[in-house]
């Protein structure tokens, strides 16, 4: 490949980023533009435009965008209409954001005339994964540069010298090391290494960044409505509101019950396991809330269809295939089970969980008609079920017939 | 069909079962033989001895067992492997007691030469499903007597009238109908019928019957440790001991905690929606931990073929296919993957709530040298993730460049 | 139930439905109304129209029409995207054809304002099962009727004697009984019964009426191209045509090399197993070719997971559940992978096989640049190989290193 | 990695492998230690003895096995009770090869005392991925030398210069470039590359060699009694043979009829599409009487079970992952369902085509009794059928009103 003329940074304003920065200025001596962009992550984002210009950055090549609503929108919402989870417990706080910083640094790509992106994702995880794979998919020509992959800097000590050679300010508190790396949007904060590193030690508890403990949350529980249309939440307690404000919301809510911790072990997709803590609160409420008006409003066929291809779609995610045609088919598939996803759930938040205590819907299937203990006026003919069971076994009794006849 | 001559009948002692027992001498004047187990429910079993014999039944055709160790050991544990959740929420406590019930109903039908097995399910629910079809698989011949589908004793009088007509006793609290319908086993409780009927009502408080409030559950947290071999759970805080006892001590655990309670519109298999409360202490803490241990000695190939079959395991289960070729083999390639799955999973049991704080194994397969945010000594090399990305882009980048050819 | 008034019975015009025909005046007293539909079964139907007439149906509830350009377009094609096979090797010709006529039964119900419909299969097949399960789908209220579950006319002489009773006129040839049972349509003829019902017995040549037998095809191959467009095919050698006339064409080359027959065992959704004789000729050809544009417009991951749901949805096909929110929602998935499974496949044609010999499309993902032994101009790093191999390798060293370590 | 000591190759005796010997000599300056398979690919072996140590090789260091009986009974069998087939099409004859060098290499590592193994595979194809990931699974430490992806003899003029520098013997027809490339063992032969590259042009009749052209082919079917045990094929026409022996001959007879040519173009792992033509003679008749046997003794829980992991299991042995836990538990499912898979299939054989025409067993799940269109002695009930699809239907009527209802 040859040398990058002109390259996208997916840029915090951090130190780590602005290291990336200026090297990538004198390793390629190429045009930077940075882009940074509210995901929810609860940073303020004109620092980042300050820093940039101080590194030299043109004033038209410094992207600063909130992209909040279109996270949750195209991202979030669609995800959670598949109950997406990962190994069991993971709600893809992280794999999800990725693919839209990379559609963002392509379109950026484009309308700048660069010729590269750049992230600042480590070699061993998998978010230079989900970064990668996404560009490739959106631009089969573009470079994607991992400095992080690339340079020699590759201790602490390092990575100070060289923004102290470089007249990159350096925080106080980022001269020592941080005791453990945190990611943060508006779905959720995962935090990980170093002090986290030994999966059978409990997690400290400064580590929690977004949820109170479920000890320190109020001692009565608090209830709150949820409703869907199409699978997607549109009000919180009969107040409609855009995508990004149910899930700002819930955030609040769950988070003051100390709702959605996760301690976590995961299979990474470049093959090790990593131990995380996961703070999901409004994610947790969100997942419990659309299970609930499921239960009443998707029949058995559809509902077990898609719970029997999740594990793929989530896998999927986790490994960064957003932006692939098996996750656009998966998709396709999942949408479709939605159209009449809509009604209203009413949970119990308490010290930690998230429950539902009941649904309604104009689209409900549950017919108390039918399931009713007391008279259900012919709605149901009991003594069908003889002739179901009867074929149901059919098979099963052939199958005993052979085994008493070959024993 | 011809008329039964001997028929095995599950028999709780209860009301119901005694009306059932003497319809089935009247209706068939057949011979009974009643089969009433322990399987944890918590009731006392020797007045259904006395029961039984006060309604004809000869000492010799009176069976009560014990079978609380069977239980757990080859149907609970077997189950849990899988991590089996049905429709996202639902522990399977109910399905899975039926095999084994139906399994002793058909061999001691066997041993004492009966013809036929009767069982006091309804025609709208899950468990005649389930009870049939285990009696199919084990013996091709056997007839199957499912009185609430034959008779016409179609509302609460006229099985009070039957009763008192044929000197049956009725405990004083009988005479008016329970507000909902109640079955139990040592893995869980279940509650449905009237007075939770509708949907978007809350459960009284007076349904849970096994676990505290979690608001009324210790203000301090507990903390346990479970140590498991090959998928099963076999000691707690150390101390060895059976299935049986474990999912006991476990119970006795969760109930304090107000840990498992769930309100739930489940699918059944007959077609219908209906509304459950689960109350399943013992088995949410065993889930956790199960996942617990699992995060450290499965690898994902064999983590996520599991998640993959998983909703298909479990809706085998719950549709009464325990006794069929595919659930055993799904059980073959699940117990394939417990072989190395050992070790002890930290929990911490708070209001409602168990979560794993913590692992660790002989068998972890988790490589802190891997993973480490710290100099690896050259355990992995960043430099093939570049590889490993770019072989997992080019398909990406082949379809990009199609449709920028193509558009 | 109460009795209906009107029915809509699927009328062929030949004895059976006669029979069925006049037993439902006779049984219920009820008006009917006659649907016959050209699904390419090669029969004429106006003689269907005497019938119908000479049994005293008035001409405006005589019902005859050419679905064959539907039949093709909205069922039989998307069924072809999928690749559907049931159990390995049947195409699904008689499942396909099934939802469509109860289709037009339920809406000519609905036009003509009767309160049931009427079907002809038998009461072990799985026709049965398809009709009702359709008609369900599409009208929760309307009656099905499968006369021969209900009626007592049991054997053969039963039939004839009703029929002589009631002037029913019996053709000379079907006096006696025929040596076994025939359903046809566009996509394929089925046979099965009688001189079939020994699975290790050939079966006869005269049982095949649709395809000569490979020994007597021509001794010359034959060469055909195939044209798709997302995935449908809509052009043979290089004339555009129909959706019918694409599959006429097809089943006329395909019949002559004697193409598309299959003696199989299959397991009906009642319980049993049954031998049939499939003949599907253009279908046969037709599922090659479309495998054959599929390997070079479909990427892997598209590719797989159609391949991975398609048991699924031949099994719903073949079970009666073509209307129904899981095969809508694999249709979705499937149709979406499809958009740009465009190009064309050149087949040769010999002897009873098919076989893709050649492929091209302008949506070609195939890259000679990528794949060449020859120099690639840098399109592909072999290096790359070294850490994609590394990283698929990484969790399986892990493993290794336990099994060491712990043995 | 340090450099090697003694490394054992995976010799053939040919140019290419001759040239790689002499490659790790000069490059690592280490010990070589060749391993030369016969896996049924019809070349004698001596020849690769008297190369070896004309280049130097000691006689203890020489390995050459015939492995043919243990491919086919644990590498070919168990793929084959799985109906393995890959994107529709492919019967995997390459990638099951590649684990059993890959575990000879290993075990003769470790005899010797090697510290590495070699392989000839190229860095563009799915064997190195084999070779690499079975090594790694069986010896976390070993390191494999790809020299294909090392050296710079990237054109066939380097490679010639290389060999005449060495003294290495090019026979006289190796001089100019093959117009394909070959691999072949007992299952299969496959050709890619080259004349093959462009999948719209036919291949050239000069590729096959294993095969007759069906045109060429006997005018005469033959017929042919295959006699399986649990999922193996041990017998042909009443004689009983070893795995080796069975593969070969229907290897004899299927290449006699031109059973088994495929030309396809297929995804490989490493992201790219490749064509290539295959001929599996054995394999191909062996399929379709495994499927034959299955039909009658299978039931459709584990049929259908089994149908839909196979693209699964045969995408992890296309990939390299046969020893992985995923394939060791899809194994253990699959040989589960094997147990009764036993008797005798009856087979056409014709100009390219292989057909089941008869079945049968011991252990026969089909019922004439049951599926009779003649009285069938109560067997089965065909009300019962009536509420088979009532219930069944349940769910469609539900929604159905629900549709009703709300547009």
């Amino acid at each position: 490949m040859s040398a990058p003329k002109k390259v996208v940074l997916a840029y915090s304003g951090g130190l780590d980023t602005s290291i990336i920065l200026k090297w990538l200025q004198t390793e390629y001596g190429c045009e930077v533009v940075t882009f940074t962009a509210d995901l929810g992550q609860g940073e303020e984002l004109e620092p980042a435009r300050e820093k940039a210009q101080m590194l030299g950055i043109a004033p038209e090549n410094i992207y600063i965008e909130d992209v909040r609503e279109e996270f949750v929108r195209d991202f979030v919402f669609p995800m959670f209409r598949a109950n997406a989870i990962y190994e069991g417990l993971y709600l893809l706080g992280t794999s999800i954001a990725r693919p839209l910083i990379s559609k963002r640094l392509v379109e950026i790509a484009h309308e700048t005339g660069a010729d590269a992106v750049a992230h600042g994702a480590t070699g061993k995880g998998n978010d230079q994964v989900r970064f990668e794979l996404s560009a490739a998919a959106l631009d089969p020509d573009i470079q994607v540069i991992a400095p992080w992959r690339e340079w020699d800097l590759s201790s602490r000590t390092a990575l100070l010298d060289f923004a102290e050679k470089n007249q990159i300010p350096i925080a106080k508190d980022k001269r020592g090391e941080a005791p453990f790396s945190v990611d943060a949007n508006l779905l959720h904060t995962s935090s990980e290494g170093k002090v986290l590193e030994d999966p059978a030690e409990d997690a400290p508890d400064y580590v929690y960044q977004r949820t109170v403990a479920p000890e320190d949350a109020p001692d009565t529980p608090e209830y709150v409505e949820i409703t869907f249309e199409k699978g997607d939440a549109v009000a919180i307690n009969g107040h409609e509101m855009s995508p990004a404000a149910v899930l700002t919301n819930l955030n609040e809510l769950g988070g003051r019950h100390g709702i959605g911790r996760l301690d976590f072990v995961e299979n990474r997709f470049v093959g090790m396991k990593s131990r995380g803590i996961y703070e999901t609160p409004g994610g947790t409420v969100l997942l419990e809330a659309h299970r609930g008006i499921e239960q009443i409003t998707l029949d058995s066929g559809a509902g077990h269809l898609k719970d029997s291809i999740m594990p793929r779609y989530a896998e999927l995610i986790y490994n960064g295939f957003w932006f692939s045609p098996e996750r656009e088919m998966l998709q396709a598939l999942i949408d479709k089970s939605q159209e009449r996803v809509s009604g209203t759930v009413r949970l119990k938040l308490y010290k930690g969980s998230a429950r539902t205590i009941g649904r309604w819907s104009d689209q409900s299937l549950y017919s108390e008609a039918h399931v009713t203990f007391e008279d259900d006026a012919g709605a149901y003919d009991q003594k069908d079920a003889a002739g179901f069971i009867q074929l149901n076994a059919l098979r099963l009794r052939l199958l005993a017939a052979r085994q008493r006849r070959t024993k």
